[in-house]
């Protein structure tokens, strides 16, 4: 399947995870690219910057304090997108003016103390730390919340405004799109054929970037982003907190091993936007969720080189998502990158 | 319904067209920005330059030579992602491994023979010429094709690679996932209520930006990007090719006219992506499209000057798409611009 010369071909693969289809056109790797270059990453990051509201002890926007923080440290965002107390607009009967009430709470959580580290240049042990919080927020925010959405984005290019290692968790009182979309075709998959997707999808998918006992990062089949992953558990779980403690360990050293991969990929610190989709919470814990399998997605920019991305733009944005490598490609370059970071080698 | 106070809190807006949501969060403008700034576009671009293979009488890529056009100019693109002749891959068993062919043609259409202008600047008549030359695609493409997209990437920020004013039109064996959605959605409507979706809400919406006797440009209720329009007839209308000579006109001045709303916005050539999106052709023309109404979108990125756009990422990509003030502040500030050019004030 994975050699099939067709597939060098342009074709439409199936995305069964959005119900969608993403076009493959191999050959458009071979034009000349004349169009906007990015600036590289900033590579000389200070370790601590007195300006910077992130770091441990410097005050934020809002004149609050950070406390000398040595792990992660959480924070509620000083500009959040969703606060807990909006009013309902209340207008759900109108089928062209539809306004529904959102309200949730938005967190920053810093990794790590130093601004100038990153995930994989961080240890094990560090790494598990930011693992146990995500866990730790996924269960506190969902005890009310039917959606916890963790997510990373960054680099600059993928309009991350600080350099300092951090995520964000923003809780909301309604199932977003995606995750909807994604909760939809899971569960038609699991009523058709009895088992979860992703376990399907996890023992034949063979285009692997890194693999361990209990953990998995492939390149999807139906992969739109030229180096896009898909990391999950070769067990059934359906959400971050249900990790067991060894599972989040091998889930540090994979992530450490996928994501030097990606910094080898360009020798430069590799922008993606990342976020973690599990079975929803808040009301639907008492839900039977069984459709559902843990997964993050890894959505990276870079498609040529560390200053030219791929622009999802005008037939992306009217028409299809289209992708100028194969997943089969984009899989080998990444499986056969070193796993020594090109910084510490 | 404009005027609501409660639309100034976060809430909720329903997109009828994609059947999806969006996150209107209109406090977030207030926030410091300290991330990526972008290169404004370039603002001296020579009207003749000998190494453009856009140009008239140049050699493009491919050896061939540009005739030395002096209206619009139609060519077949010579990096295409969708060739007449690719093969079928032919998995469609598969649930999880799922492909199907793509076959099409590719085409790049010059607006003008110069440079160093854009629709806004460019004659009312020569905007004519380039709307009957897009009818005369969707025509001559569309009694074979399903689906020909007509859009214009403009600007080095939506992955332009060539200054030259112009925009493409790529026509597919198949109907791709955005039109596909829209056909639904608006075939739904039409079931349920009886007349066209978007003829009802031509009647009621008042986030205009600019209107004739026949065309309506508006910032949508459910605007996802910072400065999105959609612009439609107020006749029902199923295809571009259906225009009549004084709805040509007609569209030719109302683009003008929005088009330098745009750029007067910043002062700069405005970047966005728009497209076409009219009933589907092909076997479909020989069907009952009623519930399609014809109309353009367009995508501009700019958020809070020439140089900061909005990044539509993590939370957007992962969970739902946000914005960060309403169409309705964005409809009255496009309203107010004037409507001569900047450039030739
Ligand atoms: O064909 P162009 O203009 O070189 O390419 C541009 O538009 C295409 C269609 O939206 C995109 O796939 C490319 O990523 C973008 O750079
Ligand atoms: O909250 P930040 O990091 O300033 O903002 C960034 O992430 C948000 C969530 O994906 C986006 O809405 C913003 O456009 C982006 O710049």
């Amino acid at each position: 399947q994975i050699l099939d010369p067709l597939l060098l071909h342009q074709h439409l693969r199936y995305n069964p995870l959005r119900d969608s289809w993403v076009l493959v056109s191999a050959h458009r790797m071979k034009r000349p690219w004349a169009g906007q270059v990015e600036r590289p990453p900033e590579e000389h990051i200070p370790r601590y910057d007195p300006n910077n509201p992130l770091c441990p002890g410097n005050k934020r926007a809002n004149g609050k304090g950070n406390p000398d923080y040595d792990s992660t440290f959480v924070f509620e965002n000083d500009f959040p997108a969703l606060q807990p107390d909006a009013p309902d607009p209340g207008s759900d009967q109108d089928p062209l003016f539809q306004s529904k009430a959102a309200r949730g709470v938005c967190k920053v959580m810093c990794f790590h103390p130093w601004s100038d580290v990153t995930l994989p240049l961080m240890k094990k042990e560090e790494v598990v730390n930011v693992i146990d919080k995500w866990a730790e927020l996924v269960e506190e925010l969902g005890t009310i919340y039917p959606w916890v959405q963790i997510f990373e984005n960054k680099g600059a290019m993928m309009g991350c405004s600080n350099p300092h290692p951090h995520c964000q968790v923003w809780a909301s009182n309604f199932l977003p799109n995606e995750p909807a979309l994604s909760d939809r075709c899971q569960r038609a998959y699991y009523e058709k054929h009895g088992e979860p997707m992703l376990l399907q999808y996890a023992k034949r998918e063979e285009r692997v970037v890194v693999e361990s006992s209990d953990w998995l990062a492939v390149v999807p089949y139906w992969a739109t982003w030229p180096y896009q992953t898909l990391l999950l558990p070769r067990r059934h779980v359906l959400r971050i907190s249900d990790l067991t403690t060894e599972e989040r360990e091998g889930l540090a050293a994979i992530m450490k091993r996928l994501l030097t991969k990606y910094d080898n990929l360009f020798e430069v610190s590799f922008p993606y936007s990342m976020g973690w989709h599990g079975a929803p919470t808040g009301p639907y814990l008492k839900e039977d969720n069984s459709h559902w399998q843990l997964h993050a997605h890894y959505y990276p920019p870079l498609l040529r080189s560390a200053t030219v991305k791929k622009f999802m733009v005008g037939y992306e944005m009217l028409a299809q998502e289209q992708r100028d490598l194969t997943p089969e490609q984009a899989a080998e370059k990444l499986r056969n990158l070193p796993e020594e970071h090109y910084k510490t080698r």
